[in-house]
């Protein structure tokens, strides 16, 4: 295992520390870095809070600033923030209008953050983030994955509470983005989790997996690799296909490194993915293309269309200020 | 070779293709792909000119914009660009107050910045950028190379040509900005070309390249990996000696993935970095962590420090807006 670490038992520590250090003028850190929340808390506004596993920087805490999460809970690599730690997050933004969880779909994640909403004094709703089309029913999730949709959710919600949104509005609103949200991913590598030392799982020198989750587990299938246009249709057509009649008008278009590939096939690939998705008749009105919802050192990448309407294209363009993602100010 | 691409014929052109689509908000290509400029020009302002070799994405096309670049000229992966390009750059981005190049210093890189200089009708000014302590002469390059600190001598002296500067202004600055910027890096793996079809160098399971070139080329030894803090204590220590008595007051750190290294390393490199320019009695003042001066797939990082002066720190500061930077607009 090649890492730039000091050890197995500081890694998660270690690099917070240097997030937060790195983004003093906007991030504070919770005690005993339970959490990472906004600096400025705005009273009166929905908190919206998130987390889950670390290992997929930047999500969750790099989405942390004004017009986007008020606090993310880093869990241990690939596992579950504790209630705990979730509970100490809304006690620390809570200004008395709620909390909104978004959580993505996997077994502890919803199970933790079902216990720290029966805990919490104040009131609290949940957005449930499903995104991932490739597979029903996988390792660590019943149903379908959370995943990178779940960047595209926290923005539009998070420019809709910073405009003063409530609870029940934001809660709707959250639904309707991960509605509207399809995405699936392929891996040319492993990744490692630091603790292990070891890769996650064995893939050919000339293999892919099609479909492959944020934390390794396996997808539709492992093939040869393909041409980065083959691999973009084949995801695309899954997206579209299961978007059905959803699928029209605009669209953004995220293409998502998965933490060790490099701009220029990011790149590359959204010029095959754009091609797709507007040869099957959709718009692309918004992009963003980079590794924001990564699984560690894994290569590859996923796709992600969000079908727009005016409402949601203008809270996409509304100001964001968080360490990954900035804008507007 | 693991890549997603279509054929290696065509990497460099599909991925133009995919970023000019993607930030066609701001760019425009130019013809036959000879270079990424600018949208919108200001007249009276000096263009800033600046191209390389590709496979350091986002350097150079992913700083053109309002506040850094006018232009890039993207040559083939770790290879030059030709003046025919840079002059066809020119003349699409020079309103009439002249153009400054800024060079990274290798042999093709000056030679044809300089015949581009040449041919050009209007006034060019160069700016040579050798930040790199841990050789002279290397595989390309006679003096020192020039490496991630290009990005700051490009923010800072594209800020001041916003401002409206004249061309001999905008030299002094960017020489100036050179001259208190110091970087190196290290790799844990080599990268691949694509055209090449294998790793550009071999090294063992265990084992570092201290002081590794952007594309791979040799640095000062090759030792076993060592721990974060180690790590970050030798280039910290070379760049702060190499920097002398300039190395007091206000610094910007900026640790830099090459391309394959995850985010959650890069913090921990960030942690590990300003705790020794802090103890060497640095201010940490700004900061900078991504992966934004890349060789294609290598797995390490590099760390640059530039002193820093009240000028300097307002021009790091003042709005910027590029595919891979963008603050205050």
């Amino acid at each position: 295992m090649k890492k730039l670490i000091n050890s197995v038992d500081t890694v998660l520590a270690d690099s917070l520390n240097g997030f937060c250090r790195a983004h003093g003028d906007i991030l504070v850190a919770g005690e005993e870095l339970k959490f990472v929340r906004r600096k400025d808390l705005k009273a009166g506004k929905v908190a919206l809070v998130s987390g889950g596993g670390s290992g997929h920087e930047p999500l969750h805490g790099g989405l942390v600033g004004h017009g986007m999460l008020d606090a993310a809970c880093p869990g241990q690599v690939f596992t579950s923030p504790t209630p705990d730690q979730m509970l100490a997050a809304v006690e620390a933004v809570d200004t008395g209008a709620g909390v909104l969880f978004i959580v993505k779909n996997y077994e502890g994640d919803v199970m933790n953050f079902e216990m720290a909403a029966e805990m919490a004094s104040g009131e609290v709703a949940r957005v449930l983030t499903n995104d991932d089309v490739a597979v029903e029913d996988s390792l660590y999730t019943t149903g379908r994955r959370g995943v990178a949709g779940t960047l595209v959710v926290e923005k539009i919600v998070g420019a809709a509470a910073e405009e003063g949104r409530d609870l029940a509005a934001l809660k709707a609103l959250g639904d309707k983005v991960n509605a509207r949200t399809r995405s699936m991913g392929v891996a040319l590598t492993s990744c490692t989790v630091p603790a292990a030392g070891k890769p996650m799982f064995e893939i050919g020198e000339d293999e892919m997996e099609m479909g492959v989750g944020i934390h390794g587990e396996p997808g539709r299938r492992r093939v040869k690799l393909a041409s980065a246009d083959d691999i973009a249709a084949e995801m695309i057509g899954a997206i579209l296909k299961d978007l059905g009649e959803t699928a029209r008008g605009e669209a953004l278009l995220f293409v998502n490194g998965f933490g060790a590939t490099p701009a220029m096939e990011l790149y590359l690939m959204y010029d095959a993915a754009a091609k797709k998705a507007e040869a099957a008749g959709l718009s692309i009105a918004r992009s963003l293309v980079g590794s924001y919802v990564t699984s560690l050192d894994m290569a590859g990448c996923s796709l992600t269309v969000t079908v727009l309407d005016d409402e949601m294209k203008a809270l996409w363009d509304a100001p964001v200020h968080t360490a990954a993602l900035r804008w507007g100010m």
